[in-house]
This record gives structure tokens, sequence and C-alpha cells, in this order.
């Protein structure tokens, strides 16, 4: 694996004792703990409890936690497949709706499947399973690299960065997503400081994108999210850096639409109306193509509402909300692309017009998503 | 006392009682906890802990807290008046940066004196240091009630609202400043609907601003501060309503220059942006004319940096901020006057450009403020 750039590997293979090793998300910033297992339950606990948690870490643990079910099991071939197809069913369904967990899941079924067919002895099915874990591992990580190399060009000396949410290591491994031009540029000597938003009502902000930079000796200030907007001014903010959940790809006038964690809209509307009075502030979004959807259009992507305890109630704290006083808890929003100054993917960056330039990424050699 | 249109009284006089009675707003929005006592000592436990706050309200606990002195003291016109001045100084100190207490103590000092100059009986300086007390808070609520027939016209069927902070009952009494025009259009059978923003660090919108309005009946949602500008759009918000902690308002480029509660300016910049597209938020700013500040310029006025540990604790919970990471928590933001629409006060609507329209305020009969 290429070198990192940063402190924490959010989950990894122990050769040596054949377990898998995870950092305890649930334990993040009050305490890092990594926890070792060999055991399938412990795993599918750990998913459930969210101490194993982000889409691609997901892929991951899924990946690993099946190679793991080969490696457990016996001296046939046989019942390696048979243990990888039914107990890699009960991992996929640790969280049914985390399409990331099942498609790891899979991937290391297939390759069983494949290396029972072609007669490999057990030991070297368990070999390959491990082994192919790693590469999904890789793959991700390497992702990361590449848009921390793409990226690390819009920052420099003096800059100070917003972010938003997490889409650091914690989530995404390697060097994050909207974390790592950010790694890659301060690996290249280029100094600047970051400004984290709370991201209420979870603060994963506060809680994992600052401790992940910190850790990292980047220099870092938590805000709460209604200070962005006098903070970007007043520090002089030059870019607000969000990640992706979902964005639209399609050659419409709708194309470079971002969905990401509900406050990134805001942020983009605050840097457009600084960046009109000449303030400068631009709207980067990363991640890797994958996140690009080149088939749907706004109407049909529906935004999350989230259960309304989690804004009634500060997290794991004193309720804040009047009792009969009703909540809305959107999870996402939805930016539109006149508002982002470029996104960020491992193959480039696309510019304005994003429905010739994000076309035009797509048709590149290892694009993980074809339009 | 005019009709309040609100439920909530947040000081008062008993007069049966000869004590002080107030809403313990350390308990918003878990208990509605009247407290009432004659006693001084409780009365400065009650400042000194936040049971009483905002600065209007500080005023009228002032002058009540003298009245109440100059009413438990002896038969004696000069003792009286000694224990007005001594033991309203002790009083007046009981939060000593609260400019607004010491001006209610002073007030009801200078009022004792002058009665007992004039050779009044005890019995009638103490009965006029109460009226005096009364007036101070009738005062008070006169402006906010016509802060909000000022700005009712300027709210309509079917308009959504977003607010910051308090700047409600609890705050200013009455019907607040920035609520004043709510309640006022809603009295009037206006019907209409209020985004509330949590306001971190220390969540006065939600425990405060959705409690008050709710209690009258105004359909209210609690929202996080993040998911203003999300939200802005898909409610179709038609109003940004702030109140002001100082309002610049000399003759110069400055004037109408805003300065309120962290996240104010965040809202105005949102606002901005989604008008620029069309979208017609306003920015509205509601606050009596002893608010404005017709001497100083930006230069002049510092935004306070308030305690690390706000933003390091979510309130009253668990530690949200990795440690060794650093947090800024400044109090308040300053919204420049190309993003304010319209500035509401007790003497009228003050529009763009406000180098005019303020000193025209201001040279009206009443003002609380000259230029």
């Amino acid at each position: 694996m290429k070198k990192t750039l940063t402190h924490v590997v959010p989950i990894r293979w122990d050769d040596r004792k054949s377990e898998i090793v995870w950092l305890d998300n649930a334990q993040i910033p009050w305490k890092e703990t990594y926890i070792s297992s060999r055991d399938l339950d412990r795993l599918i606990k750990a998913i459930k409890g969210l101490e194993i948690r982000g889409a691609p870490i997901l892929g991951e643990a899924g990946a690993y936690g099946t190679a793991m079910i080969a490696n457990n099991s016996s001296n046939s071939a046989e019942t390696i497949l048979k243990d990888v197809m039914r107990l890699g069913s009960r991992l996929a369904d640790a969280r049914p709706t985390a399409v990331n967990l099942s498609w790891g899941v899979h991937r290391i079924q297939d390759s069983v499947r494949r290396a029972v067919e072609n007669g490999e002895k057990p030991v070297n099915i368990k070999e390959l399973a491990i082994s192919e874990a790693k590469k999904v591992q890789e793959e991700n990580v390497s992702a990361t690299h590449k848009i921390g190399e793409q990226g690390k060009r819009l920052i420099h000396d003096g800059d100070v960065l917003v972010t938003v949410c997490n889409a650091g290591t914690l989530a995404c491994d390697g060097l994050g997503t909207s974390t790592a031009p950010m790694r890659a540029a301060w690996a290249d000597g280029i100094r600047f400081r970051v400004l984290v938003t709370y991201t209420a009502p979870l603060y994963q902000g506060a809680r994992l994108t600052a401790w992940e930079l910190n850790k990292d000796g980047i220099p870092v200030n938590v805000i709460t999210d209604n200070m962005a907007g006098h903070l970007m001014r007043e520090e002089k903010a030059t870019a607000v850096w969000a990640g992706a959940d979902r964005i639209l790809g399609n050659k419409g006038a709708e194309s470079g639409t971002v969905y990401n964690k509900i406050g990134t809209y805001g942020l983009a509307l605050m840097a457009d109306s600084l960046r009109r009075e000449g303030t400068g502030v631009n709207m980067y979004v990363a991640a890797p193509t994958s996140t690009i959807d080149p088939r749907s259009t706004v109407q049909d992507v529906k935004i999350e509402q989230r259960k309304p305890k989690e804004v009634e109630y500060l997290f794991n704290g004193v309720r804040i909300v009047p009792e009969g006083v009703g909540v809305l808890n959107p999870a996402f929003d939805r930016t539109p692309p006149n508002l982002v100054s470029a996104i960020v993917t491992e193959l480039g960056i696309a510019k304005q017009p994003y429905n010739a330039s994000i076309p035009a990424l797509l048709a590149k050699e290892g694009s993980m998503v074809k339009l």
C-alpha cells in the first residue's frame, strides 16, 4: 500500500494473527481503540454498532469479513465456498441498506467461487480471498491518493479552508476524499489552516474530521455551523472543501449537481455571496468517479429525512427542543452546479460547464462509472 | 400595560405580595417555573445564575430590584435613600458588564432621591419607586408593540420566516423585537410558519424562541444551523428576521451595519445568494432605536470572543471537540448594510441607503438616541 500521509488506518488485515483490526469509530474522539477479532459475530456487532462506518469502509469490512470467513473455514474447498456463501449473506445483512457492505461481500464470494472452480487448494483459496480483500482496500486507498494529487494544486500557502462533515479517512480510507487534497498539499510543504464545521446534528465535523486532521498535524479550528459565514470573511477563507454522496453527471443542465451532508449548500451559498463581493471563496467538491450518477435527475433524487430525535436531543445529551415543537431533519442537501467551482476526482478536475466536463471524465480509462 | 399578544411575562411586580416574580430562564424549555421573592440576595443570585437574562429584562430587574429595596426599607425617608444607594450598588454589580442592569438601578435611585428631596412621605417614596419601575417595563413593552405594528406589514399570508437566537419576550419583554412583527401579524390573522435555527453553541433559538412562539400558537420548526440554506430554498422562505445588539447609524457608508448573534451574517449571505437567483428572501432586522449607535464605526466595534468551553462541550453535555483541537467562539457577527433589506424600529422602517434613512429616524420625536 502507498504511503498514506495519514496516521489513521481505519481497518486492516493482520497477517500474523489472521484477524481484522478496526478503529472503533463510536469512541472517536474520546478514545482511540483498535479492536482485533477473527469472530464473525463480533464483526457484525461492530458494523451494527457503528464501530465500523462510512460507505467505502463498509465495503472493505464486507471484503475482509468474507475473507475471514474463508480463512476460518475447514480444509475443504467445498466447505469454504459453502461457508463464504452462507455466512457472507449474514455479514451482508448487518446493515441492509449499505450497498457497499454487500458489494464487498459479493466480491470475495465471487473470488472464492472462481478459485474453487479453478480447482485451487484450500490454503490457496484462503490466501486468494485475503489478497482480493486487500485489493479492495488498495483500490479505495489509491483513488483517494489520486484525488489528493489532482486536488492539491487548488490549495496554496496561506489558504484558509472550510470543511463540512467527515469525508476523511474514517469514512473513505486512505487520504479521505475532501481531505485528500489537503493531505497531499501538506505533504508537499504547502501550509494552510482548516476551519472544521460542527455539522449538527451528529457533529461528524467536530468529532471526526478535526480529530483526523489534528493527528496529521494540520492546524484545525472547530467552529459551530452558524459561525461559517462570519469566519469565512474574518479569517479570509479561500475555499470550502466538501465530499459528495452523489453527483449528477448527465449531459443536461443539472450535471454537476452535488448531493452531500446537510450544510454543504449553505456553505456554497455563503461562498457565492462572498465571491460576488470579490472575497474569492471557492467551492470545491472531491469524490471518486464512482460517486457520479450519470442517469438520475434532480427530480429522481429524494433527500433522506432522519429521525426527529437527532435534532431534539444534542448528541448523546440533553433535550434542546421544547416538547411539542416540531423539527426538520434532512440529512443531505443539494448544491446546484452554478455554485460549484470545481469537482475533483481521481481522473481529473471537472469545471463548469459540467455537462461537458463530467461526461469527458467518465469517458476516460479507469472511470468507475460510464455514461 | 397593553395587551401583549404573548403568554409569557418574564418579570413583574406582585402588588399584593410586594415581591418580584420572574420566569426562571435557566429552566426553559424544560420547566416553566415562576419564582417570587422580596429578598435582594435571592434576586442577585437569580441574575448571576441567568434565571433572569437579556439586556432589556436586566434593566427591568435593576429597576424592580431597587424599588423592592425601597419598599423593604424602614419608615424613614433618609434610610430609604441610604438603602437604595448602598444596596442598589450591590444589585448593579451582580453582572458588572450588563449596562442595562445598572441603568435600571440608577433610574430608581434617581427617582427616590428626587422624592426625598421633594419631602415626600416614606410611603409615597416607596410607591413612587415601584411605579417608576413599572414605567421602565411599560416603556420596554411599548417599544416592542410599536416594532410589531411597524414590522407586521412586511409579513404576509403563507410566508416562511427564519429566525436566529432569541430576540423574543424572554430577552426583551413584551412582544420581543425580532418576534414582535410576527406576533402583531399573527394577531391580525396573517398565517405563516417560522423556522427557528438552533443557534449554537448556546442554542437560544431551539430552547427559547421555539418555546415562546410555540406557546403563542405560531407554527415553528426547529432546524440545526447548517440546515438553513437548504430549507430556505426547499421551504420557500420569504424572510430572515433577526434582532440586533448594535446597529451603526452615522451618515457614512457603514450606516446600517448590524451586529447580532453569530449566525446572522451567514443567514444574510445565504439570503443574498438566494435573492440574486430570484428566490426573494428578505433580510429584516428589528430593534428599538436605543440599539442604534450613531457614533461608532466598524473599526471601533470589537466582536466578543467567548470561552472555548462553550464550543468544546455541547450545551450541558458531552465534549464534542477532540482534546488538543482549538476552537473559535465569536459571540456576534457583523452584517454589512448592503445585505440588510430593512431595519424595523418603533419609530418606523429604515431602508437602504441607511446613511439617509437611519439619521432620519433618529431625528424623529421619541427617538431614544440622537445623532
